[in-house]
């Protein structure tokens, strides 16, 4: 699948691939093939839409034999461009900044942290899995030195401006926001604002209308 | 609006909806009108995507003069049902289950965080903002003596089947699902699987792609 043919998968689609792609990535040692209604199972979609999203990838099995794994993962992960290593920071050693750092450093999924950052002189030097946290103060120096893709931000949203304005124009390609402040999009950054209390309230919509 | 009505609002219009209502409670105190353009300026949606999202809720102001705050607040309050207080325990009292008990226990947002339970001997007991953390072997009986609205699962996957069986089981309506391993739906509780790996993996697809 070529440049052109990625970028016309629907967004909906596009928001479902990891999810196959966690899953294939589990089996993919040890089985060959997989049927639409295995895959749908668990992942948790139904077989039809499972299909549906899946032929925006061509054909990779036929019906009763099941999908060929280790193609449809390669596809899938051609697709998310998860073939190369992305360079991550963390702003923010907090107990949010630290659980993100713990989860990622333990798992092989083409992003690196490579180091966290905080205010706090009590924390400055401690390691999180091996990654150290460093006091903020040197961030602009740290960014000019290593190319970074993704900063994750995890402070509260009255020192967030700064600190994403920094990151931004230090070439960082893309921000996962967790502070409660929205970052407002960006020509040359792709913004992700991952607020927590969003999800909680649309969780209360669904409770009184499903 | 009847609930009838409410039913009918599609799924993205929904999604957006918490934005509108976060900046309108942090305004509703001291502004009584707010223009299209202002408000789609600070919760960052264009402004004829905001039009089309608020006509789900009649008429609140005119060309000119702005929508009134606080018919605006009350109907997107409703529609959300946040007029009533949710009560939620959060299972696993580790980096993530603190962060987000010490995020929702400092704001007013309709959720009521009751009790944190851990497996860890040393930490039980422990109070995170006055919430105590209690050992998960009396989660049961908890549950049998409070009703409980909303499970924030924040523990290994290995773990967290029994524990959501448990929670479903005792009528908990709604299950936010941080551990790796997704949840699948149920046919009396909500389920929002909240894998922070998959937000990342898509942010990888839209540098690359935007």
């Amino acid at each position: 699948m070529n440049n052109k043919d990625i970028k016309n998968i629907p967004e909906n689609v596009i928001s479902r691939l990891p999810k196959y792609y966690r899953y294939l990535q589990s089996i993919i040692a040890h089985k060959e093939k997989i049927t639409s209604s295995e895959l749908s199972k668990y992942v948790g979609v139904s077989s039809s839409l499972l299909r549906h999203d899946l032929h925006y990838f061509g054909r990779f099995g036929n019906k009763g034999t099941g999908y060929d794994v280790k193609l449809l993962y390669n596809e899938i992960c051609n697709t998310l461009k998860l073939n190369k290593t992305y360079n991550a920071v963390i702003i923010g050693a907090g107990s949010l900044g630290s659980a993100i750092c713990r989860y990622y450093s333990t798992r092989n999924y083409s992003i690196e942290i490579k180091k966290i950052f905080d205010i706090n002189p009590k924390i400055i030097g401690v390691k999180i899995n091996n990654i150290e946290i460093q006091d903020i103060d040197f961030l602009q120096e740290y960014l000019d030195e290593n190319p970074i893709d993704i900063g994750i931000i995890c402070i509260p949203e009255k020192v967030s401006y700064n600190i994403c304005s920094i990151l931004t124009q230090s070439g960082v390609k893309a921000l996962w926001n967790f502070s409660s402040s929205d970052v407002n999009s960006s020509d040359n950054c792709v913004i992700k604002n991952e607020n927590l209390i969003d999800s909680l309230l649309t969780l209360t919509y669904r409770i009184n209308n499903e």
